[in-house]
């Protein structure tokens, strides 16, 4: 058997340590005789993976008492729906506009209220985050929405935006517990697993207590509504228990490596080394303003779009996969999350040198 | 190892060759170097797994060309809501209430248009499903709905309801795949698959043509219009990945199997042995009215609930775990899906008449 190096932006890698352990456990979890698969939601077994994830989640992002943590299902797209719908009680939500899925979100809550697009980065190709010192927040706004990093542009908001006092809503699903954060700075935090933390199928929402209530939009399904899920305990209906399972391994990961305060400076490490690399290559180019860029997501380009597909191409040869870009920014995306090893960095970086030496 | 019989309703039992072949697989699928959770679901090999899953699905339902097949997330619960979304034209829906989970349905459509209740069995604890040959179906209803096979009580429609024409929707959770379907009787067929199929998060939809268009209900997520998910090839946003990796497992053990004559042949042997026993037992005794048995749930009760509770010990240190029924009926309730083996119901009727002789 032999891995690669998978710099997809998600589904994405996975710590070796947790693949392992799970197909060790496949047949037979902990002398159950049985697989977390075939497990009943409604065991005491199931209830204590589920309670250590949860536990696991809190202490890793300081996460305090009056916020509940949900295991849901549907993607972020979903959430794009369930925000509006349990929040909107003025029907007035302010949208931060940095890429593709901030766009969508921003689109999908116009069916439920006056959405207003307050801030953009269109203009250069989402490649930086607008300044949000001071942004015109709706009077009556029931939120201000941000998606806190840019999967496909590779940016990242270093600062939170000024909501004036509104409850800010996130989502962080391509950032999700690569460093510590202020959880008392956000109402909602939420994100697909399917990027830093475990298989796709599995939302995490983060809500702070004054969000949850009855009072949603009419025709809010029950399965959207927080309040159903986190009177529940996220076991409403069956949960996507197997991907919690493997979410729970991934936090116990990350407490191994220390939390995350050394989750980030092990990421920083990582994505100082492709940084430097491009600022001092005159083959390869970052495409995001440099006090905008992501420790996760890192675009590039040559500015020649045959030379592009050459790398790519000649990369997935050499055991470096998925480096192609989103087609909306072109040339190579390298999406190195928390469980790319470091080598794997070194590697590609020893590559693409290679690469520009021998295409000069 | 040693496996356990897990009569669980769900999340149930899977066949062990699958969970051995996706332990084998879970560092590196077929020589990719990944996981299948770590996969890009917009690369060739995913689309792959996605393409051979619905393909064998369609060859064991027979499913016709003018319906689509959709691999969904939220469990059944979210259909109860997406399915009035979908379909409620007139705002009118007939409901056949057999159980807890049809009554939910129910419940949740009245949040969107008049939902009748058309017959129900209330009136004897759901043991039985009513006489549906000549129903007063609404002159002008969106669809008539059922819960085909009820779980808890452990009833099926061996007969589908008269619908005067009217389209037919059904929730067959807990009989999917069990026996051959006349896919032509269906407008819309879904299930979770955490019973019969594979691990919970995945929501299988078979949807036929004409019930799949824009002409929604004012406000239904993008993520709930089946025509998203139908136009996008169940990849409108990332799918739950990996569950599906495993429903294509289970879907090439059936056809393995020898198809859904074959499975249905041996979940009446399989039945036939616990019923057969049943029926002759001075202890135990079957809940439901014969001509409504289902194949899958099996519940069955002493008339002591101290009796109850010392054989679901007593089973369950025998290795026969899961046998608790819901507290709705009391009792006890064998589930025996597709992956419990012969052997397992054999061995549980041979612990049966041993506790039934040490207990008289």
């Amino acid at each position: 058997m032999s891995r690669v190096y998978n710099f997809s932006a998600g589904p994405a890698v996975l710590p070796e340590v947790v693949l392992k352990e799970a197909a060790a456990e496949m047949l037979d979890y902990q002398g159950s005789g049985m697989s977390v698969m075939e497990m009943s939601h409604r065991t005491k077994l199931y209830q204590g993976i589920l309670d250590a994830a949860e536990e696991d989640l809190r202490q890793l992002l300081d996460i305090p008492g009056n916020y509940k943590v949900l295991f849901l299902q549907g993607g972020a797209y979903q959430q794009f729906a369930a925000v509006p719908m349990n929040l909107m009680k003025n029907k007035v939500a302010d949208y931060i506009i940095t890429g593709q899925w901030a766009k969508k979100a921003w689109q999908e809550a116009k069916m439920y209220g006056q959405a207003n697009a307050i801030a953009s980065s269109a203009d250069r190709n989402f490649s930086y985050i607008p300044d949000c010192s001071d942004l015109p927040i709706s009077e009556n706004a029931d939120y201000v929405y941000i998606c806190e990093n840019n999967t496909i542009y590779g940016t990242k908001f270093h600062q939170l935006p000024n909501t004036k006092g509104k409850p800010l809503v996130a989502d962080v699903s391509s950032c999700f517990l690569s460093e510590p954060v202020d959880m008392t700075k956000y109402a909602v935090m939420y994100g697909g697993v399917q990027k830093n933390i475990g298989p796709a199928g599995v939302v995490i929402a983060i809500v702070r207590d004054d969000m949850i209530t009855d009072d949603v939009l009419p025709g809010t399904p029950t399965m959207l509504k927080y309040k159903t899920q986190a009177d529940a305990g996220s076991l409403f209906n069956t949960p996507p228990a197997y991907g919690i399972y493997i979410c729970g391994k991934v936090f116990k990961w990350l407490k191994g490596l220390g939390g995350l305060e050394a989750v980030k400076a092990m990421n920083e490490e990582k994505a100082a080394i492709l940084y430097d690399f491009l600022d001092q290559s005159s083959l390869f180019k970052g495409t995001v303003e440099k006090d905008s860029r992501s420790l996760m997501n890192v675009p590039f380009v040559t500015g020649d779009t045959e030379k592009d597909a050459a790398f790519v191409k000649a990369a997935e040869q050499a055991g470096f996969v998925n480096l192609k870009g989103h087609r909306t920014v072109g040339g190579m995306r390298a999406s190195i999350y928390n469980a790319m090893p470091k080598e794997g960095v070194v590697k590609l970086v020893e590559f693409m040198d290679r690469f520009e030496k021998e295409n000069r």
